[in-house]
């Protein structure tokens, strides 16, 4: 008989965190609609490093002390603030080099949740491929925690922790055994085929669609066109290659 | 232009409710495994009432006093009580005319949340059908609590919260809004050609096949082999009919 499997799990709002995370020091945070979606192309586009902050008061905080700063709450730019949470925006190459604090309505809320557990990486449906091939080859418990809507469940968190649970155990060196990862696992397989007509209920894709966000929500719903896997260090979301090459030295 | 449509919606545990419930005042609440297939089945059998409790200790006392009390934790019958919340074991002839005090892991507790509602009434797959059309009758917003695993969503519920909101919303008189029950359905739609293989995977499937009620699961999982809705009334589940009777005189 083998050794039992690591678990991977998928969690669906912040509001239940404390009924999973036990066992868990690897955490998976996502909010596609556009947190998460945003913090990935912002790594990949050579950002230095994103501080996830709670409040819109902390974030403004930050930016009075000269940083540059991010804040979305409801779908909308915070006053005050030269940026939201788009994911095109943070392709801009101005931002190379650069670090940015960010809060928004769900996603930064997760990430602080999180943030004492031993890894914390970011996770969306653009990183997809990248991130699933590299929590299998870590063999550790994993939980996704997706960040839902005020902390209600949503649907394009849940498609995208189905995904990354569908691809993880196809190496057959996981297990899931909670009924919400068999869920998520069975709403991607439904989804999956065309995931921007499988969203056309959703509440959020609603809410965006009116606020005329068409580019950003097409950019989030699109599969693998992006390969950075943000991680929580110290506080601040770096390149993994930053913390991995650290290990190594 | 027409008004807005009534909802139908999907809330996935107790501990979600606060989050759902303002608007509604009409509540399904569902514990498919097993705690409101036995509701269902002790009505339909004649029993005159059901007493939900939250407590052992409440139950208990209820016994000393001599009433016939029923208690489930953990899927087994609690030392000193004659019965658990198998719903083959609510079929027996000798209860009808009877009340009978009922404690159970996750259905009581969701039914004690839900009670200051203007309406509870019981769902399970058994009385799908009755339930479904009564509920397109009533025209009211209507919320599906389902009793879930202390605290956790689970699938068995969620399946049968989704084929009620498939089968209300065929009637075109209804609108879903949460992301929750789209999923619901969804989940429905996969899993209904096939629910009990669809629910291998399901962790109280799980524990109950150790526990030997195969028997139990299959009645469970059978739809449409009763027909009697159990309806909350000063406290005690009863025949729906006595209620609509009442209001009718």
């Amino acid at each position: 008989m083998h050794s039992e499997l690591p678990k991977i799990e998928a969690c669906f709002s912040p509001s239940e965190f404390h009924q999973y995370e036990k066992g868990f020091e690897l955490i998976v945070v996502i909010d596609v609609l556009r947190a998460t979606s945003a913090i990935c192309a912002a790594i990949e586009n050579g950002v230095k490093g994103i501080i996830p902050v709670d409040s819109v008061e902390d974030a403004r905080a930050y930016l009075k002390k000269g940083y540059l700063a991010a804040a979305e709450r409801e779908g909308q730019i915070v006053e005050g603030f030269p940026m939201g949470n788009s994911p095109i925006s943070f392709l801009n190459p101005k931002l190379q080099g650069e670090t940015i604090v960010l809060t928004t309505t769900n996603g930064t809320k997760a990430i602080k949740i999180a943030e004492n557990k031993e890894t914390v990486v970011i996770g969306s449906l653009n990183n997809l491929q990248s991130l699933t091939e590299w929590l299998i080859r870590q063999e550790r418990n994993t939980l996704i925690l997706a960040s839902g809507w005020k902390d209600k469940f949503n649907l394009e968190d849940t498609i995208c922790a189905g995904a990354i649970i569908d691809g993880v155990l196809e190496s057959r060196k996981f297990a899931s055994k909670e009924d919400s990862s068999v869920a998520a696992k069975f709403i991607y397989r439904s989804a999956k085929e065309n995931i921007f007509s499988y969203l056309k209920a959703s509440s959020h894709r609603r809410r965006l669609r009116k606020l005329n966000l068409n580019a950003d929500v097409n950019f989030c719903l699109t599969p693998n066109n992006l390969t950075a896997i943000p991680i929580l260090k110290d506080g601040i979301l770096v390149p993994l290659q930053e913390v991995e090459n650290t290990v190594e030295t």
